[in-house]
């Protein structure tokens, strides 16, 4: 299908934009081509659609499920047992609404790492965003379970890898507490022979700093380094409790991290050393985490926290302005996870949000992507386009109270069979 | 008018909700009454409205015009160099954008304090909300200017106590180190006359306790302490640096504390001791401030940014629960301003919002409250009344077309007088 979007804002110039075979075909003014579908871009303004590094799609399904406790409690007393009971056809409905979530505030790629993988991929398939799963891999450094997560991810990765071309199986080996060193030097072994991305969580907590100093005797990314685990392919979530030493040994080994800002504001876990990050050149992203601490997967919003939450720790209100937010939710996204988005522009996937520049929260309009990310909410976010098919125009998603309905339903058996 | 509200849900509950005269008039299953205008609540919440106890509500005109730069420079070169150019009819219609704003996002109360506060006394008449507004009292330490503000001040009073009844004068000294202690003296003697409300910034940056020590040998509110100047009636907004003693002095005085979380931040001001003033009792509420230092007037938002900055700087999860936060915006803030809402229950004012369970952020409703504070954004909110009058249904506003127009305008105009 081919797409013509006409008279839209593009860097504050009115223009159209083609895209055929999902990419961006053209853009120039006044463009004569024909389309299977013509939108009016008037009053609109065409920005490049969100990526959200690092969630838990499905846990959409445990919103509001337990909040403001601490987090073993959280965890051993609410989101476990309630997750033991969790099976693919749950996670496929949790995560479309994670999908019908993101498309409604702008974002069309997931990074994921969930149980249940295979419901994600379907859901991220149907929903017509794009993405990329991985199982959670964790051994609990017991070399039965490492062989077992293994052959599992060894299974998954060949039924995903010809699943659907929007659809990237990945890798998400789970932290360093809960995966063995052989296990993460065979994740990054597989990872190379396949090129396939990495995701893990790292150096959320600071107990997790000082387990890792007990054991043995270095920091989590002196650790990871040790084992050869690193490299630009990874992509590390979270990154709070780093000192400078390991900064310079990911600037050695280009990864990328995944900020969370509003899970670890959330969770109390802490605040990224963005400055320092920032100064080793690091290719910073934000992302969204699981809706069970968050408890949304809003990457508008994330934009602000992130930015707020640096001006207030560091005591400048110069930090982190809003601009750079937006880049790290696009640009250096696509770019820590090789994709062909990110920003606007002919040969890209034709992957983009237009903005209603007449919404009540852009009014009025002196400067746009810090009225977008200071300001606005989602809803201002008036058409989602993934692949060049429109997945929501002024404000509708076709299947969107199908979605809700199952999610709802699914949720509720979940709760009758924990209680 | 009447108004009568069906199957409504209210703490759970499905119920009827009779309003008329402006008042909540009965709540219960099926009632048999007539009414004016009938809504159905099916699948609507019914909750308080929300209460901004501090804003300036005309800075939407400059909304994302002057974002990531130092407080001097913000102010100097930018802010107050275009605020020279306001008159009455633009703070109206600056004011008009915040009110529609406000009802967009659930709030039906703004204590204001501005410029030319008659067009924003006009905004809020005309919006169909309500609202204090003050004359911002400043004298810089000058003789002639605090008789002229004194006269001033005398002036606006007898202009606006019959101005409308969803209207009301308060004072708004503006801070201890623009307004002399004789003025501020005067301006307390002035409140307790005429049963006045007083609201005043203090203790918002650090520079500020700093230049009181040096100044006067004591901190901001001993100094207001001995000034006679603290009470019930006094809405101290900020108060972030505060130690132990002054603590224990609010305390004794029982003053209330608007709390602007955003805008702290992104001035990178500081935080609000929370954990502390919680102890000692105080009645804390939640505010926007203006759009200029937020940039947006969006209640919710705020409830979320004060209880995330809490639980990330206390290092604690279960610091500010969304609850909390829900009573800060409605009851303490009615309580704060001595207002007839905060809770639905019959004999209050007409004042609630309805809000949509259906909506893609409320799914799956485990519970409310944090599904609202934690989860949605304004579109959440399905209606807004005021006064028993429906000024939001189905998302829509009356005016929102001409108001943001009008804003636009005015916006532009200003840009044009300052360039």
């Amino acid at each position: 299908m081919s797409l013509l979007i006409q008279n839209v804002s593009l860097n504050d110039r009115d223009c159209d934009i083609y895209c055929a075979e999902g990419l961006i075909k053209s853009i120039g003014p006044k463009l004569t081509v024909d389309a299977d579908r013509v939108l009016d871009g008037s009053g609109l303004a065409a920005l490049p659609s969100l990526i959200n590094t690092h969630t838990h799609s499905a846990m959409t399904l445990f919103r509001g499920y337990a909040d403001d406790i601490a987090l073993f409690d959280w965890l051993e007393k609410k989101i476990w047992p309630i997750e033991a009971h969790l099976n693919e056809e749950a996670v496929y409905w949790g995560a479309r609404l994670a999908c019908l979530e993101m498309i409604k505030s702008g974002a069309t790629y997931a990074n994921d790492m969930y149980w249940h993988h295979r419901g994600t991929a379907r859901a991220i398939r149907d929903s017509g965003i794009r993405g990329t799963v991985s199982a959670v891999f964790l051994d609990h450094m017991n070399p039965d379970n490492a062989h077992e997560q293994r052959a599992a991810n060894e299974a998954s990765f060949a039924e995903l890898k010809d699943f659907h071309p929007r659809v990237t199986f990945g890798m998400g080996p789970h932290a360093i507490y809960t995966v063995s060193p052989e296990s993460l030097r065979w994740v990054k072994e597989f990872a190379a022979e396949h090129q396939l991305k990495i995701q893990i969580h790292c150096s959320e907590a600071e107990r997790e700093v000082n387990d890792c100093l007990k054991a043995h005797g270095k920091r989590p990314v002196h650790y990871l380094n040790e084992l050869g685990f690193l490299g630009p392919e990874v992509l590390m979530v979270h990154m709070i409790w780093l000192d400078d030493s390991e900064i310079a040994v990911l600037q050695d080994h280009n990864v990328s991290i995944a900020h969370c800002p509003s899970s670890n504001m959330k969770i109390s876990s802490g605040v990224l050393p963005y400055p320092k990050l920032k100064e080793a050149g690091l290719n910073l992203t934000i992302a969204t985490d699981g809706a069970a601490s968050n408890n949304n997967l809003d990457m508008l919003e994330e934009m602000k926290t992130a930015a707020l939450l640096q001006k207030v720790t560091t005591r400048n209100p110069e930090m982190l302005p809003a601009e750079e937010t937006f880049v790290m939710g696009t640009r250096n996204a696509a770019k820590a996870l090789d994709l062909n988005c990110g920003e606007i522009q002919e040969g890209a996937w034709a992957d983009m949000i237009l903005v209603d520049l007449n919404h009540v929260r852009l009014v009025p309009n002196h400067c746009l992507i810090p009225n977008l990310v200071y300001s606005s909410h989602a809803s201002a976010i008036h058409t989602t386009i993934c692949d060049g098919q429109v997945l929501m125009h002024d404000g509708k998603v076709d299947d969107e109270e199908e979605v809700k309905a199952e999610a709802t339903r699914m949720a509720q058996r979940l709760l009758d069979q924990v209680q």
